[in-house]
């Protein structure tokens, strides 16, 4: 019987017109965390399991994780989420940095799901957190940059909207009706889902002893943020009161962007304050703001608006060649022009000339160059752009320069 | 009992320092690949176990490999090498393909290994291949490439060499011999460990009835190689008639990159042709020449010889805000130099100046300018160039063409 050719269920081969998707998506993440100074940093996908039996109670552990035991005996988990990575790389190091910290990262994360539209089960995901702030200004911060990644893909703001909610008047709220801790959980999972029920008040009365009706008035941290982000000129957000965000580790303010789209008309990502991080590690709290935002979601974001740039190849000439004699003149001309920092493919497959032309096109490759004696003798060669078909006579030293502008 | 902060034994860590040293090395060798035209592709660390069972007999696979079964009841590894990956990806759509295809990746694999100076358990690997190209000059740009990644390091010629054979020679001496494919492969494995051996006279004669002797000369494809190597300015390729390079799949050239220093003197990496690839997926073969180049390793010798650049921060200023009523000043300053493209903090801890300029050197941004409502309401701010010490008085739009040139 013949090999299976499919990937695993439901993770992604990158075949490269779907890496330069993968790439660009990346790039605009990286470019604009990088814009606020944020860093780079990355971790194994292996983790001990240990670290996630912190959260034991938690679903995403018990039934959607990857996790095995290697031949050492060890239990060990493919991650499924970044703070228990990033929160033990901070305890261990705490003394040495100063804060606050702004890092981000582009990891890949397994959770053993039914794959559907959006949901796979190995996605990547941008995490851009802020660590040792307790101002709003942290948040503030962060809201702006997943709101300036929106529109550096090109998604305009009547596209999409900022909902903002704070947990602590939630909890406030809460407390007040005299929920334990476990009933509060619950409760904020059915105002989470408030707008897909029917039977939300009977869900609530039922929980709490009467219904949890809706009295929240923004506080002044919302106050405070929205006016700061509007100051910015950013117009689109708004006080969400049902927003929780499901992690139970948020004690701050939440955020979501919401899709406006008709395709799609949900929460794309979000985030919010977490002040308990280091908690599992019995360390002095580190008060933290982050969001993630997964790359599977964003890429069906951009294919609802048509926002995905067509491909081009990374290559900017194919030196068609014409004979087996100039192979070695064509090699050369292929090396200064590296040397000038272009990327060139040298077709030395000795097939017609017009067969050289039609691969470089279907390629996406934008200049070529036909090299023979003729021309390397000359000092003559004839650009062509694939793109628009104009042709110009150039000698080797000014072909970087006709196509770097 | 706290938990622990270290990461899962062999893997690592990358902290922003570390993640800077991994972006370089994975950026030369991206930019390298790309100047000849390779594409970059991907896929899933995990794959299904099957794919590597047709080469069961491999240590490899039966001892190294990290396997284990999903919750679907699914046999899953974490790759080891990437070969039966892009092997799985070109079968599925080969009819879609134009050859020759120039393809590079950059993945991580693991093995379990006892964790040495070199070796990991996880590791990523520079992997460069070019498909459907029986002629000798894929070889040679292979080879060409290869090198360049070390040139592009700046390791000097000087420092190391290219090690070159023929295993067509090989095994057409092997078959004289009158070896079974079986004793062929032992026989290999000892020619490629020679100069470690005592005894390799007595070893090889026990194996095949009367001692391998070596009276290889090297064949037209390695004077081809050589020769061509030479005329693209490539002086340090040497024929090494005992190389072998461990895998069986390869086929014709091997090669490999020796580093001649004392700390080192080992192979550092290498690659060769192996035509049979898809042969696993009982397709029509494709020709196919590669090489591999791990990060553990380069790093290793970038170390050696001390070309790992001095970290500096992706942030260009670090602007410092002196009091409250200069933040959204110093916020919308910020904006406007993010949007001319350059990296900005803005530090609005309200600390001391002098800690605010202390916490960005040791930080390693290059630029501060300090904020307060006199340099808004004026528009002259000091930008202060913090390696050279020097500051000089700009304009708001002054500022960005100060720093980018």
């Amino acid at each position: 019987m013949a090999l299976e050719k499919e990937p695993y269920k439901g993770v992604r081969d990158f075949y490269p017109k779907d890496m330069a998707i993968q790439n660009y998506i990346f790039e605009i993440m990286r470019d604009t965390a990088e814009a606020y100074g944020y860093e780079e940093y990355s971790a194994s996908i292996l983790e001990p399991s240990e670290l996630y039996k912190a959260k034991s109670g938690d679903e995403l552990i018990n039934q959607q994780t990857y996790t095995f035991t290697d031949r050492g005996g060890r239990d060990v988990t493919l991650r499924p989420e970044m703070t228990p990575t990033v929160a033990r790389m901070i305890a261990k190091k705490r003394k040495e940095f100063s804060f606050p910290l702004r890092w981000f990262s582009i990891p890949n994360f397994f959770r053993y799901e039914r794959p559907q539209k959006g949901r796979l089960r190995e996605f990547w995901q941008l995490n851009v957190d802020i660590f040792g702030v307790e101002k709003i200004d942290a948040d503030i911060e962060i809201i702006n940059i997943a709101y300036d990644i929106m529109r550096n893909f090109g998604v305009t703001e009547d596209k999409f909207e900022i909902r903002i909610n704070d947990r602590s008047l939630v909890d406030a709220k809460l407390k007040e009706m005299g929920l334990d801790e476990d009933q509060s959980t619950k409760m904020k999972s059915l105002i989470d889902k408030k707008d897909k029920m029917d039977n939300f008040d009977q869900m609530t009365e039922a929980l709490a002893g009467k219904p949890f009706s809706f009295e929240l008035d923004p506080s002044d941290k919302i106050n405070t943020a929205i006016k700061s982000l509007n100051e910015r000129g950013i117009s689109n957000v708004v006080f969400a009161p049902n927003l929780m965000r499901g992690f139970d580790y948020y004690t701050g303010i939440v955020f979501e962007i919401f899709d406006k789209s008709g395709d799609n008309n949900r929460a794309l990502f979000g985030g919010g304050r977490y002040d308990n991080l280091l908690e599992i590690f019995d360390e002095e709290k580190v008060p933290a703001v982050g969001f993630g935002m997964g790359d599977v979601t964003m890429r069906d974001v951009l294919e609802t608006y048509n926002l995905i740039p067509e491909f081009t190849s990374s290559t900017d000439i194919s030196i068609c060649v014409v004979d087996d004699e100039s192979i070695v003149g064509a090699q050369k001309l292929a090396s200064t022009l590296r040397d000038q920092g272009l990327n060139i493919i040298v077709d030395s497959s000795l097939k017609k000339i017009g067969d050289q032309i039609k691969k470089a096109s279907k390629n996406k490759i934008r200049y070529v160059i036909c090299v023979g004696s003729d021309e390397i003798s000359k000092d003559i060669y004839k650009l062509k752009d694939l793109s628009s078909g104009e042709e110009k006579e150039v000698a080797e030293n000014q072909i970087a320069d006709s196509i770097l502008g």
